[in-house]
Formats: structure tokens, C-alpha cells, sequence
């Protein structure tokens, strides 16, 4: 690949052509780390077979039509070492109604982390029943060794074709297939690609992250044949709006920040989950790695936590203002919790835009097991006891006299700027914390958030709340950005 | 006059005429304190006689060749009751020299206030020499009884055309013609309306006040006839942006909030200096008079001074911080000082705006012989100690790269927001006052104030700076608005 700027530099052509070679070396290192052996190959394969096998005998016995099949990382070849997620697809013939589809498909599940496995090869450790668009079993199995895997059992329909989908699931298989038939040869590559991800903090298309799906990630590699392939298109000419058709038949109209159209339906962006900023983290990494290739871009160091002294210090310094809106966790999942969070953050934002106060950040948002938390930073936090209030033009005739009227005993009389009326009038909550104690509860938050109990704690009180480990290491994250800029 | 509006309702129709009966008693009872008795008005007449028949002599005496000519109110019968402040224009041929006829001016206006006038019915008090288009004298006379006539002695060019004049003071004498020769029989209604517009604060074409000027209110009254006519027209018709064009010849293109062409000359706005917020003040009070007729409008009250404790009160009321510029005046005229300490006032609002301060009002203006004041009245007057500032998109190679290594060290690291590179940066003033007084000097303010020295005042501690009435009246007025709404 040569570049059109500096086609003619041969000083230039040689550093590139070092960086590359060394970039190469780096890879292949990180490939050492992350590809699996021959062994673990092996085993998982192994696992596979039984586990399918086991499926399809239960289905047998309890008299169910259905096709056993492997889909995801583990199908495809593209899993990271260590890894044993896998996706077993019960396929059902699409006569079925939904739910008859998610009745027998539950029962499958069941049956499978049910049965006696105390002379096989491998047995069930614990399960649990999970919600996607179907309900399913997410499984634990172990082997003698001790090695674990984890299989979601997932039912859907046998579609002939992906624009006759009832839901996402159904997409899957045509979505295994497709990749399939291109990915032979270059499964390392997408594991080069997702470890890449993974260490910018893009990697995962759940609501929660908004990054890279992995199914995005084997399409990149697919379209531009390599890891470096990718890494110097994204750093190269990738921006906002940037469109990928492999096919070539997209007819998707969505201006989302980066658009790939899906091999197996041209109405769908594969990358709608991604957002603009994991986007443009994506773009910033591929860039800095072209730069000065580097292990640490796949395996950074581990994110500090912040401490009480140094948050002290941080607020300190900063001089800005901190909220933290500590909602107890409503007992739904990250991908219904986090679009819930956000819209109440962009209400709140809006709701302290509209009263006069300022923030400094967009606000952030953070969720465990217990809390829901929105971080918001302000720049003007506490504003004065009166705010003006503009009325009509003093040439509106009736609205004028409507407001002369309603206004007359106003404190510090009316007076006209700009041609309009102007009153001072009090203003209500002084303190944004006052205003959001006061309003929270009326503007609109998710479904779920509405009802759940809160408490607004500022600045350097919520080391006193939240004190486990990942919240330090979020808030640490917040202020020196460390998934950002290495 | 019927309104289409309520034309055929007999209630609203009774109600509206008895408030016009009762309007119409309240103009003269006013009439009644404004209007000069016969015995003022012939002494006026017989000091004109004096005055001009003097200068006359002197000219004849200097072998200067001139006209005398009495302009302005008290040739055309509108002035108001003690005020005897004369125009005499001594017009020259435009044949003559600008520096010829600036001489020649200055040399019989100080010969007329040299004379000697102690054999005389009337003699002179004292005099100053002035400057607007030209230099000019004006002069204090006194007669025995103790009544005071001001006196503005200023040359002029006697051109044969209101196109041809070569400074403004030309064109008055086709004023005072064209208003003598439509005036005749309305000069009371005129007396009304400048009295009605002194109440209201504003009359009086000066930059400092930009207000009515008084050929504009005898305008006024010659286009809708009578006081009351000109307050309906108001109340009624009036906004920003009216047209008035008493010979229908107007090809003057300006957007000013009052455009009233010169009948004299079409390229004219006389309503040039008047401004938006003194426009609506006067349509407010022709509203409110048609409302609720009253002498009041008229003669309002003495505004009252505000006092420290007041002061005090109100500045915690609010909640705002107040800001005093204050320089030490410059030597010179209001005309000239007005303009300046209005740009500097919004060059100092843009500076606070660009380094995100927020105004609660626009800058108010005040000064006195000794100093000039930017009054300052902020919402947001103290800021956090770092700043935002927003990189290029992270897609846009070159410009990211150089903002990526430029900024590398930052304290807090490089974050991505909305595509774009951020970073923290020092802010260097945190507080509005420390601001200003380190960029005051830098930022555009006019020639004269430039240079003059200046402090900047915090709240409170200004009564101890400014202790006069006068600003301790403009400081209250300020706050409650006594000029706008009674």
C-alpha cells in the first residue's frame, strides 16, 4: 500500500515500511498470547460434539423436531484462548408459534443441566434462566481437568430466508454461515482484531458498552483481509458516517456513526449498537498503533481506583462541581438498566440546562449489582436568588398588558430590554442539587428508574457510598481517561 | 375614532370616551404648569429683539456679513415655561471658508458677550465656548428681574438647498421653516408631548440619552395632530421598525427601531439617535396613559438615591455580583464620552461571554464630570479552575495528530467527546474581576478611555468611590426600574 502524500519520499517509505515489520513482530507475540493451542483446540471440539450429541438425544426423547447447531466464536474458529463461550442454536421449523418455540426450547435447556452426568465426561456445575428476545439456559460445564464452558441454549426459528426473521436469534445461523464460508485462514486475524478492541475498551455491542460486536469484527476482517488491513483503514479514511457494503446491496438510510451492511440483509447496520465516541476511541487507537506499535494497545495495564485523597485532590484542583445520582439497581439487566440511565442522564442534563446551570461534562453513567449511578460535572452549580424572565414586546398590545398586569407588584418593578418586558422573579432551587432533590422525580426516567429510591450525593461523599473497586476505577477512569489515551 | 375591534360595543365605546374627557382634563391641568404666561412670552420675545438686534450690530461693526436667525423652540413657540434656552444661528455665505466661518463665529460670539451691558435691560452672566459640528459660544443673560436665557450663538452656511448642507447645523434653518409653516395652532399639543416624554426619561436627542429630539416630537405632532393623537398612534400602531413619512418622499434605508423621514431632506432619519429600549418605554407610557390617564406621566415623582444599607439588601436579594468599571472621566463632552463607554461596555461583556462568564443584564452606563462607569451585574461570576477545550475530530489525521502530541503531558489526559479530542486546560482567571483587571487594557475601548485610568469595584464597596446623588439615584433607578414602569 503506498500513500498518496508521500509516494515519492523514500525516507518516509522506509520508516513505514519498519514500523510495519515491527507492528508484524507485535502480532505475533499477542498471538502467542491469545491463540489457542492445539490441546485446548481439541478439547473444545471434544466438549462441541458431546454436548450436541446430548441436545439432540433429549430432543429425541421428549419428542421434539428440532437442528442441533454451533454458532458464534467456537463455530467460526475466531474464540480467544481461554474463552469457552459457546452458542447452541436449537433450530425449530417456523410452523411453530413463539410459544410453543420457547416452551420446548426452555424445556431442552433443562433437561440438558438436569440430566446425570456423573459418569460422563464432563458435567453441569450451575445454570441460570436468562432473557434476551426468548427466554434461555446459560449453562456451566466442567471437564476433568477442571476447564469450564459456558453454553447458552438458545432457541429460534429455521428460517429460509433472514428477511423472514421473528426475531434477531433467527439471524444467527445465516449469520454463521456467511462468515463461515469466508473466514478460513484468517480466524487469527479477527483474534488480533478483537484482542485489539478488547484493550481500547471498544469490544461488545451489549447497550451497556455500545462497541464492536464480534460477528463486526469477523465482517472488518473479511472486508479488508487482514488485522493491519483494518487498522490502517480505520486509521486512514475511516470517519463519522464511514459506510462498509461487502455485498454491495445495502439499502440501509441510517446516518448512525459508522454503517456496515449486513451480508445477509442490506436493510441492516451491523455496527447500530456502535457509538460515535467508541467509533472515534477505535479510529484514535488504529491511528497511535500505526504510529508506535505496541503490545500494551491489546493488553493494557490494569485501570487504577481512585482513593479518597486523590479524589480530594481531583476536586480540588478541578474546581468543578460533582453529583452523583445514587439510584438503587431496579432488578432488570444491563442492556434494559443502561438505555433507561442514559435517557434520565440526558434528562437531567437537559432539566439543569433549562434552570440556567451549566455542566462541564456530558454526563456519565456507571451501574453494579446494587446501584445505578449517573456522574454529572458542573461548571456552574450554584446560580442567584433571582433570574430574569422575559416577557412580550411592548408593542404586543394584549400579551403586553396581560404581563404589565400579572407582573405589577413585581419586586424590582418591570423594566424593558431589547424592547421587552422584563421582570426579575425568584428563582426557585438556587443549588443544582437542590433542584434535582426537588425535580428528579418529575421528569422523564425509564420505566423501571422512575420508581426506584435515590439519593444525590456530592463530590467527595460518595467515596462513603460506593466503595467497591470497579466504581474507583470508573470515576478514576472518568477524570485521566485512561481507556482514551494511553 | 372607533376601534374595528370593539366598534359595536356601546359599554367598552362609553368607557373609552370618558377615559379621552378625562385624558383631556389631565392635559390641562398640565398645560396649566407647562405653558408660558403672556407676560414670559413677551419678555422672551423682547429679550430675541435685544439679543439679535445686538449681534446684528456687532457683525455690522465687524464689516461681517451674515443673517441672524432665531431657530429652535422658542422661535416656533413650543417652549416649555422657564426654559429660555435660545438658538441664534448667524448664517453665513457658502461661499466662504468652513475655517473662515469657525472664525468669524467664535469672533462675534465673544464679542457679544464682551459688550458692554451696563446701561442695558439685559447683560451678560456668563459664557463657555462649546463644541459640536463647530466651535460656538453660549452665553448667560440676565435681565433685572432676575430671569435667566440661555443662549447658543452658532454659525452656519446659508445654503439655498437642505442636499447641499455641509454640516448638520445647516439643515436647521429649513427646520424651523418647515415647522413654522405647519405649527401655527398646535404648539401646545407639542409642549404636552415633550413633556409627556420627560416623565417617561426620554426626551432629548444627546448620545448619552438617545432619546426624542425636540424637532422630532414637533414632527410628531404636525403628522397625527394633537397630543392625544400622537399617543394613540403609539399605543395603538407603534413598533420597532414603524415608518413615518409626513411628505411621502423618504428613500433613506436604514433599519432603525424609529424611522420618521425629515421632511426636508429624504435621505433622513430623524429619529436616527433614538433607540429601541427608550422607543418601547414611550409606546409603553402612551399605553398605560390611554389606560389610566394622569398627571403623574407628566411629573413623576423625584427618583429616589439608593443607600448603603439598601444597597446592601438588595445586592443579597439578588444574588447577582455587581461590577463597577471606573474610570477617571476624560475631558470630554458626553457626545463624545457616551459613544466610547458603550463600545468599551460591550467589549467587556464579549471578553467575559468568550471566557464563559454569564451576564444577568446588559451593561448599564453612567457617568458625571469626574467619572465614567460600566455597571456590570453578572449571573455567573466565578468559574472552576480548569476549561474544556475541544480538540479536532479524532478522523481528521494531521490536525488530530499535532493536537494528540501538543498535548500529551495534559494533567488529566486527552478524552474523546462527540468525536473530538478534549483536554483540560488551566484556566487563567477564575474570577470575573481578576479578568478584567488583567485584559482591560487589551481589549477595544474608544480613544479617550483608552488611556484613562481606572478601577474595578466589587458590590458594595462602590458607595465608598461614588458618593454623589446623582449615582446613588441612577444606582436605585437601575435596580427598580423607576424610569420604565411608574
Amino acid at each position: 500500500m503506498t500513500s498518496p502524500s508521500h509516494g515519492g519520499d523514500p525516507e518516509f517509505e522506509s520508516q513505514r515500511a519498519h514500523t510495519i515489520l515491527f507492528a508484524q513482530e507485535v502480532l505475533k507475540d499477542v498471538l502467542r498470547s491469545i491463540k489457542p493451542d492445539q490441546q485446548e483446540t481439541e478439547r473444545l471440539a471434544h466438549f462441541v460434539e458431546f454436548i450436541t450429541k446430548k441436545v439432540e438425544e433429549i430432543a429425541e426423547r421428549l419428542s421434539i423436531e428440532l437442528e442441533v447447531m454451533l454458532v458464534g466464536s467456537a463455530a467460526r474458529g475466531t474464540w480467544i484462548r481461554g474463552e469457552h463461550d459457546l452458542d447452541l442454536f436449537l433450530a425449530f421449523d417456523p410452523s411453530e408459534t413463539r410459544a410453543e418455540l420457547e416452551l420446548n426450547g426452555i424445556e431442552i435447556g433443562k433437561a440438558v443441566v438436569n440430566e446425570d452426568y456423573s459418569d460422563e465426561e464432563f458435567h453441569c456445575v450451575s445454570y441460570e434462566k436468562e432473557y434476551a428476545e426468548h427466554p434461555y439456559i446459560r449453562a456451566t460445564f466442567e471437564d476433568r481437568e477442571g476447564s469450564r464452558y459456558e453454553v447458552d441454549i438458545v432457541p429460534c426459528f429455521a428460517v429460509s430466508d433472514p428477511t423472514k426473521i421473528e426475531s434477531a436469534v433467527d439471524r444467527t445461523p445465516f449469520h454463521n454461515r456467511y462468515v463461515l464460508s469466508k473466514i478460513r485462514g484468517i480466524e487469527d486475524e479477527v483474534r488480533l482484531l478483537k484482542q485489539f478492541m478488547k484493550g481500547m475498551g471498544v469490544y461488545g455491542s451489549e447497550l451497556r458498552r455500545q462497541g464492536f460486536s464480534g460477528y463486526l469484527t469477523e465482517l472488518l476482517v473479511i472486508r479488508y483481509g487482514s488485522f493491519l488491513d483494518v487498522i490502517k483503514a480505520a486509521a486512514t479514511s475511516w470517519k463519522k458516517g464511514t459506510r462498509i457494503d461487502i455485498e454491495s446491496h445495502g439499502r440501509y438510510r441510517g446516518d448512525d456513526p459508522l454503517v456496515v451492511i449486513d451480508p445477509v440483509d442490506p436493510m441492516r447496520n451491523v455496527a447500530a449498537a456502535l457509538s460515535l465516541d467508541n467509533l472515534s476511541r477505535f479510529i484514535d487507537g488504529a491511528t497511535r498503533f500505526l504510529e508506535r506499535p505496541g503490545i500494551e494497545f491489546f493488553f493494557p495495564p490494569p485501570p487504577e481506583e481512585i482513593d479518597e485523597d486523590e479524589l480530594r485532590e481531583v476536586i480540588n484542583e478541578r474546581g468543578t462541581r460533582l453529583l452523583f445520582i445514587v439510584f438503587d439497581r431496579p432488578p432488570v439487566v444491563d442492556d434494559i438498566l443502561f438505555p433507561q440511565l442514559r435517557r434520565s442522564a440526558q434528562a437531567v442534563v437537559d432539566l439543569l440546562h433549562r434552570e440556567g446551570f451549566r455542566m462541564y461534562r456530558g454526563a456519565a453513567t456507571w451501574a453494579d449489582s446494587e446501584h445505578a449511578v449517573i456522574l454529572l460535572e458542573l461548571e456552574v452549580s450554584r446560580l442567584p436568588g433571582i433570574k430574569k424572565h422575559t416577557g412580550p414586546p411592548v408593542w404586543s398590545r394584549k400579551h403586553a398588558s396581560r404581563f404589565r398586569h400579572k407582573y405589577k407588584e413585581s419586586r424590582f418593578g418591570i423594566y424593558i430590554e431589547n424592547g421587552r418586558y422584563v421582570v426579575e422573579i425568584k428563582r426557585e432551587h438556587t443549588d443544582a442539587k437542590e433542584l434535582l432533590n426537588a425535580r428528579l422525580r418529575e421528569i422523564a426516567l425509564g420505566k423501571n428508574l422512575k420508581k426506584a429510591p435515590f439519593a444525590i450525593i456530592d463530590g467527595e461523599e460518595i467515596m462513603g457510598v460506593l466503595k467497591g473497586k470497579e466504581f474507583k476505577v470508573f470515576l478514576r477512569g472518568y477524570f485521566f481517561s485512561h481507556r482514551d489515551c494511553l
